[in-house]
């Protein structure tokens, strides 16, 4: 059933009703995690995040076998992705492809925010992959 | 690879590097998609779109298999979600489950204009589906 949250914050730090506010990162980092669609929506598909990082900070530098598709909300950032860097502000998209190294740095005087997609687990083709069966090569 | 696609128009309308602007909707309809993040991209899990609804207007009567995650990015909307409707702008975020019957009316004096997700098709779990394979109830 479809869900609707309502948001109730006003930028640069963006809240939603009915969503919890998750510390996000490393140890000392003050950085947060919105998940606003996700499981407990009854999403399967994808994950659709809101993450904000104070000035200063950066994400965390994750490899990984899923990809990710970021919209800047708020602030600038230097994006690594793989083994470049790009500038991006408000407005930016960024696709991050499956086990391209990436990080997001705030490199502006405000927060950074942005929105991430995720694929969820149970979408994930590789979940999906019947083991091979063994048949004789057909005869064209 | 990872991508980027820096905006380049302002709100209401924002338009974006690389990204063309297709025309959406009803023969007469003036509402506008563009994919954000897509195959053309090499993502293989998901899309992101952002569309463009007028004044007046309205975006398709959906009814699919497949779910959306919506946030609003400027104007108002009443939505249809299954049978029940909701007023949102902009900020709020919206899921669509499968099968729900769907469809966001501009009810403001401004463009409509939001962020949709859809899982791709590869992604989707009934294309990985196995046919069932009759075999014996184990024993215990």
């Amino acid at each position: 059933m479809g869900v609707v949250h309502k948001r109730k914050g006003e930028s640069p730090f963006w809240q939603w009703e009915g969503v919890a506010i998750e510390r996000y990162g490393a140890e000392g980092a003050s950085a947060t995690k919105q998940v606003l669609i996700g499981e407990a929506d009854g999403a399967p598909n994808f994950a659709l995040r809101y993450f904000t990082i104070p000035v200063g900070q950066a994400s965390n530098l994750d490899h990984h076998a899923h990809d990710h598709g970021v919209l800047i909300v708020h602030g600038r950032a230097r994006v690594l992705l793989g083994e470049r860097y790009e500038e991006v502000s408000a407005g930016d998209v960024v696709y991050v492809a499956g086990w391209e190294r990436h990080q997001f740095v705030n490199i502006g005087d405000e927060p950074l925010t942005f929105l991430c997609i995720v694929p969820s687990k149970t979408a994930q083709p590789d979940v999906c992959a019947v083991p091979a069966r063994k048949t004789e090569p057909e005869a064209k």
